[in-house]
């Protein structure tokens, strides 16, 4: 039974999960194998390396881990972080919010730095934060790198230069999922600590797996670290790497054979190409957006994202709406605003394996308007 | 190894092979299976009833042929007429002029009426051919519903008038391969005696299957025609229907499943609610092709085809050199003009399995020009 | 590139992931689809109704979480229990060791019952544990219904008859990845308070989903259990659940079709068919294990499992090198010998969609003649 | 709706369509695209010069036709003969009748040459009508290589050099539809003038296409004869070959993939590996056959076939019956006894992507232990 029906495709441009290229598709469409054979080792080491290079790393080591982004912030802090450790979070929008929410249960003291929704991370009260922090308090900075909600991409190499300004040791952990491999990541210079993305994103492939990478300073932070974990414990994955079994439990088949026919369209194309194609992309859309009459949600243009567009609709219209009409109308899926914004913005997701006549998708409703 | 491949997904919009829907190729994704089990004559069964609701017949008996529309021309062809019949036929395009070279390489006396290509078969000719025959030696009358073309879709209900005001007992064959299941077709009410398409075509299956239907009367003609056939031949598929066994040959099991598939996704959606879809789709681009400033190949609006638009282009431009850019920069495919209107139109396909957003992809043209 | 590649199709039998039927495998073959659209709650909530049957639970509340086994260990204990609580858990193989582990990590008091590996839980243990524990500090019982490393199956009706003697609280949490949907199972009838398995094992999908069950009390337990748990957190389903939108985070909406296929095709078989056909397939391995002349890991008739069957080597070959060899010669995937029993014994598995004629792939003909 | 179900997978061993290896299913996953665009003709470039290794030809042309074995037939016979023309056949089972049949019915004079099913050729009747034929009145030697209904392979070696012996002119015409890519077939070695197969056979796709090799001195008759065809005409597609388009009609996108996929297995075990394992499992069929205490339909040694055997049962079973209850009871499909043989005989395909543990289906192991 399929629940979404109607003539045509479905046109998917949700920022999340993205559509899945036809290559990556076929290499899905599989059996199940033994993870133990000699095969999937062999798999998973080709995959171990070259994921690292969608990260833009060299020293970093990656884990797959059979979860979502949720599974992968938790991940990133139990393996790096104590309970009682102070960090410091920039709540943006909702999915920082949401890492937020994650941080205090996880029971860190969360010095939170809140932005107005549409803008970025404040910086000026980092700094401030940094230079007050003489006797290091501060563990961690976690920031959102592209804030799904509102399609607010922040500086990265700023928060970075900031660390470095005030010789400030604290870990810098970045939630890539709307970014990574669709936008420029450069975790090693940067001194990025923990990275993260979701398989759904930018990889175009289905959901269900949270890929991060940790830098060496993580990887030493993971040893200290007293927060209570097993199925997030890298230290398990760790093990198994060095027996070159890779696995400390079941990995799904289908994502390992997805993942590499996912990176292989990814090398093929040329990472910078394909960042370079989301900039075109992401222009686009703004044009679009701006000659449709409409406002981004997105305050400055420093702050453009190349990957979600947040349009903010007519104060007189339901955003849910436009969502649930060109859902039921046109087969066309677009993302919802979410907590502060619901019903005032809907999002275009133009992240993923896209072209330029994507885009055209959304030149059209004016034309038909008249003959549905 | 792909041939195709530029990030994002193809946009398929020739007049075929169609856009295949996923549910179809889902069910078509499977092993081989023996076709002498009990599974696949009681599939057959269904598809031998249903496939003829897509013709509008209650008395016709169809044939599903593991060939082409090429293949499917012959059946009708071989399987009704014998060498040397005097059949008329009507040359407005590309694929009647390659019917017509197959009736004549067949043997038969081709009485050919010519159009200009972008008008409709010239019924006023048919008329005074009938009525000049009073000794009946025209034996079949052969018409495309929908020149591909061109695309020109020629009147059937009037050649039917035109054959019953002058009592003439030709037989009437037609190509509907772009226009069952498409655009509105009704074999028995018009008295078609045979009419097939293609499984690429509106159907929106992969290409290996004629399937035609036959009148009873072009059923009787067929115990009469005396033109060689083995592998068309109509009665090899009759001895086995009355079997139970179905299949005088191999047939694709994949397409049988697909065929399923692609019927009931066309009875879910209704088969006059398809049919209208086309209607605003065609009418969509005709309007998209106004906008653009350009003229349609199609002359008179009596013959404007809801599945394909040949877009004329202006003098200075090669349309051959549209089709080959759309393909290259932004996977986009789309028809190339045929021997006449070579270089001078292109084809857009809107037929088969689509929604109204699909048409947005010709909106994009000048907005994306300036970014790529 | 395909790591496994020989002539033929891999012959799958390690105890999971196992064999995914090719409608499964169908279903699964799709492009994603936005989670926050009304169709996918629509399709969860058959799913979230029908999973229950697979646990034969009317009061049991389900959860679908994007994990393994391993993560679903986590959420059964860290949803039901605080640091330093004292639970009783059985040690008799592989499996068991590894559950055991988790919970020392996740600062339980873990009361170890160990066996001999080939051997069942040692209830008389357990029956003086409870009995001594008038104070009711155990606070949950831990057992793996089968043990998947030595192919014996525990009796969970008596388990539950001892705490029912001696009117103990304790929960009853049960491992039941490789027996739900293949063995006996009766959440209700036997008081099981948590009932978990994966995806990849009876159930037939790829791996990625872990399903738990929780009862009434363990949902009431959840409200005072202290163990921190913020990804696993049943708490965050509920919301979800409440407000029918039923996800916290993006779900792979593969397998939730992948799901539906699977469920749909064990209702069609009948659940209790699909168990009785376990039996039939156990016996059979155990026959021609026999008819081998080699010996079952599993010690007494009692603990016979129906899903594995661990076949012990003569001591002068190294039953690593038999896995190896099947898998290099015949593209035929047996598992491993674990830990204590490694070298000791391959394991042959025989659960989820199988029938008849795979028992043959280990030269059984004669064996099941007499039971099918 | 899947006609076939029961647990587990259906283990089908029919001499065709015969299992398709999951590599090649995964590349047919996959919408049409136009087959004008560049890509198609690339891909179909590397086919046909890449299928011409199978024929063990260098000089041969191939043609790729839309069509079924039954298709391939008529398109060898009607490009190379003229109605009325002698041409000497075998008459030695089912399939060599059909083809018989299709040979009167498109006019020829067949001088039969039959012997009794479970025979192979008679080379010494050849002999005398090769010896007698001083006028070269014998135009066409029609024969198949291997006997699909009877598991009976011809000497083709043999009758060319009866050919050779008496410098007789006749071209030399293959049915390797159960042979090519399977058995040994050389047919530049063995001056075979057409040769053709069908895909659903040991090329392991579906049906749908039909493959046929032409020598030049086939291409030459073809200028000559007088056989009317159209769509089975070569000419039309050597018109494309030279345009570097490829096809006159539109191909199935899904098969070339496929063949491509086909070709890649068969070149990266090696054609004589594949033959060589076809040796290997064919015997080990026999030898089963043996064990059981069944006769082999085929009377001689020198005519086993090691793609197909045909089983005789004894005469108070019904083969037929045999078949029914496998598929009914196993999901096991085999092949039915045909005409003559019907009630007789079942029949095993041991051909296409198969290995050792397939023959364990039936019961095999001991008998392929002393061959592997």
């Amino acid at each position: 039974m399929d629940y979404v029906y109607g003539p045509g495709r479905n046109h998917l441009f949700v920022p999340g999960p993205v559509n899945i290229p036809e290559p990556v598709i076929r290499a899905m469409n599989r059996n199940n194998e033994d993870y133990r054979s000699p095969a999937v080792p062999a798999l998973t080491k080709t995959l171990l390396e070259d994921v690292k290079k969608i990260f833009k790393t060299t020293s970093g080591t990656p884990f797959l881990i059979p979860t979502t982004g949720t599974g992968a912030w938790e991940s990133a802090l139990t393996n790096t972080l104590s309970p009682g450790d102070r960090i410091v979070s920039f709540l943006i929008g909702q999915f920082s919010l949401l890492w937020i929410d994650q941080q205090q249960r996880l029971k860190f003291d969360v010095d939170v730095i809140e932005s107005e929704w549409g803008q970025g991370a404040n910086l000026d009260i980092l700094a401030m934060k940094l230079a007050a922090d003489r006797a290091h308090t501060i563990k961690a900075i976690c920031i959102v790198h592209n804030e799904t909600a509102t399609g607010v991409t922040n500086n990265l190499s700023a928060v970075r230069n900031l660390l470095d300004e005030y010789r400030h040791p604290a870990l810098l952990l970045v939630d890539g999922v709307s970014s990574i491999c669709a936008l420029d990541f450069r975790m090693d210079e940067w001194g990025v600590d923990v990275a993260l993305t979701g398989s759904q994103k930018a990889l175009s492939l289905p959901t269900g797996m949270g890929i991060i990478c940790a830098s060496p300073k993580a990887l030493e932070a993971s040893k200290m670290a007293k927060s209570v974990r097993v199925f997030f414990d890298w230290n398990d994955y760790l093990k198994f790497y060095k027996l070159g079994t890779y696995w400390p439990y079941t990995p799904s088949i289908q994502l390992l054979y997805g993942l590499r026919a996912a990176l292989d369209l990814i090398f093929e194309e040329g990472l910078d190409n394909v960042i370079a194609r989301h900039g075109r992309l992401g222009k686009a859309t703004r044009l679009a957006v701006e000659a449709w009459g409409l406002k981004n949600c997105t305050q400055k243009e420093e702050w453009f994202s190349d990957t979600v567009t947040a349009v903010v609709v007519p104060p007189y219209i339901d955003s849910a709406e436009v969502v649930r009409r060109a859902w039921k109308r046109y087969n066309l899926s677009l993302g919802l605003g979410l907590n502060k914004v619901a019903g005032k913005v809907f999002r275009i997701g133009h992240l993923g394996n896209l072209n330029e006549v994507f885009s055209s998708s959304f030149g059209l409703s004016t034309a038909t308007a008249g003959l549905s």
